[in-house]
């Protein structure tokens, strides 16, 4: 199999995605391993479709958001967006003016851009920084923005959460926490206080990071704040709908902080194990991954008879014809990314071991070299 | 029960959602009735649910869709929103450039929010027109919008579709038809060809609108432009996510024009009978209404000891726990219309017979008057 066009990359995909579907007929769910991190989980009920199915179901899982939506954020009340981009672009059409700033603190520049690109749509200015000295407000500044952790997991350290949110309430500006994988990695691993605790007005988090709920965003904070963000969401058509909202309730209700201090410890566990059998495998923030250039030197370190697009593709597809395990160069659109990721934090990293994962691994190593 | 204020109403609605909840335990969906119109459809199969919790299975669903889309639209490609005012928002973000002008032409004045809303957002100009004389281009005009049918189901005739698209296209500006209901009522109903096939660029249509699908707008047109629309989409939040997507897919999969013309037919032999029960029952486009005021006349004729929405909370309340049938006044939040609809095109609606549905009227009428 040679990777030499967009088409061939095509029909890998439909190749990948066929194999599944015949893998999962039968609802044989348990036989595949999707440890592509982007599954985002729908765990809702078979008993939950029908409720679904009635006006009244969704009104008493909005119900239910409240409840588990609190107890996980804090605050006074708690509403659901279609993602964390649409929060985003909900809170700074109802918070911020024309003409008017916001100013966002990060640990590390540059800021994901549905920040910047919501605040020019609106028509205001748009300030970043990861430096305390240049945190500072002006009579213009209507919203602070922190972004708690970053992709990379880089975490805003304690001090500094509470000077940005201490300036900002001195001047009586409303501070909203991007805690999109923050709320559980800073409260989880870094022990750090929820940001509503910490005197933030609003905070927003993504309930596919690190947690098994579907691609949307979750926030809460005060009351009247979030009447207003909910009434620009319903204006633009942003907010969670209902199926989405059943997701986010059970997976709120399945989060156990624990799962993911365990699966922390078992990338480590692993990531030790596995520099055995492959050199250049690195970690990531909750798993590992293989770089196509470090199958390149793996697997044909004397010549360069392969692209590392051929070479990872064909790994992936091993790993999901021999070993059932998802990853992302096998199952992706044309031109995905030839970094073979694993994800130990997805929801089916719990059902395999450790030596099913590495000897997954070194078997398709050895059939990807035979080829 | 006295309903004095919104506490009440918030114990009205609890009060309901349990009954519900309590009825529809063990999954005895078919012992309900949800007649409210606006349950929003979310006919996934229960083994869609495990294809759903990894990263193929949307992969799966987003192919269904661009084959259920098409043929329910027709075009060349097809993507899914979160709702029809966030696909809206989108089109005008990537079509329209700030300064330059949305011309909108529809059957009745005014247009639905989203549009002018959505026009101000970008910092364009926006016209709305329902005379065909006023409907002129400027050389800052860069979209057109038709809306196909009304709220009420009023349809552009289908010689001013015709022309507007003709003139348009004339001047190469790119036509959107807003068809939310109109993709169903103009095509079934009144038979007239679909958006696309008339020569519009793109096409939107509601899919909990007169079809059993969940809150969510399906987009179908020309595919530069679709893949243009759906970048903008994914950069603010506003596309489908995978289990709405299913959703969709299922929803087009089960959609039966005859149904619908079904449901029409049965209104108007409905209403009939209806009227020998109560005289002020008024016709909707797909069912009948009864309103509070009307309620009144029928109930307390000499005086005036019960408020009309009192009364419409009684009636409602007695439809949902003595026949099983779900109306807005019983289940909507406080301060909800206390106009109680019985939509016929809901997919309840073909589990009841027509003398089921008139008793459940009389003998509600009769206990509200006992109380």
């Amino acid at each position: 199999m040679l990777i030499c066009s967009s088409l061939d990359e095509v029909k890998r995909r439909e190749s990948a995605l066929r194999f599944i579907a015949n893998l999962l007929k039968g609802k044989e769910r348990s036989s595949l391993y999707d440890l592509s991190g982007l599954a985002g989980g729908f765990p809702v009920k078979e008993s939950d479709l029908p409720l679904l199915e009635t006006y009244s179901g969704p009104a008493i899982f909005s119900t239910h958001l409240q409840e588990e939506g609190k107890k996980h954020l804090g605050g006074d009340k708690v509403a659901a967006f279609n993602r964390t981009s649409a929060a985003i672009l909900a809170t700074i059409l109802a918070l911020v003016k024309p003409g008017e700033e916001v100013l966002h603190y990060l640990p590390e520049l540059p800021s994901h851009p549905a920040i910047p690109r919501s605040v020019k749509l609106q028509g205001a200015t748009y300030r970043e920084t990861d430096n305390l000295q240049d945190f500072k407000l002006t009579p213009k500044t209507s919203l602070v923005v922190i972004t708690g952790s970053t992709m990379d997991h880089r975490v805003l350290p304690l001090e500094d959460f509470h000077r940005i949110i201490n300036i900002s309430q001195e001047q009586q500006v409303p501070v909203l926490v991007d805690d999109a994988s923050g709320a559980r990695i800073r409260t989880v691993i870094y022990q750090q206080p929820r940001a509503l605790d910490m005197g933030a007005d609003l905070v927003v988090t993504s309930t596919d990071k690190l947690m098994n709920g579907p691609r949307a965003g979750l926030m809460a904070g005060k009351t009247p704040l979030i009447n207003i963000i909910t009434e620009k969401a319903q204006q633009f058509g942003l907010e969670a709908q209902p199926p989405v909202i059943a997701g986010i309730v059970r997976a709120l209700e399945d989060f156990t902080p624990q799962n993911l201090l365990n699966s922390l410890e078992r990338r480590d566990h692993v990531y030790t194990l596995l520099l055995e059998v492959m050199g250049g495998v690195e970690k990531t923030p909750t798993g590992f991954m293989i770089s196509a250039a470090t199958l390149q030197k793996e697997i044909t370190p004397e010549g360069e008879e392969r692209s590392p697009r051929e070479l990872a593709t064909l790994m992936a597809m091993v790993l999901l014809k021999e070993h059932h395990l998802v990853t992302i160069p096998a199952v992706g659109m044309p031109g995905v990314s030839t970094t073979i990721r694993l994800d130990l934090s997805a929801a089916d990293a719990r059902r395999l071991d450790d030596s099913q994962i590495i000897n997954a691994i070194r078997e398709s190593l050895g059939r990807v070299k035979e080829i």
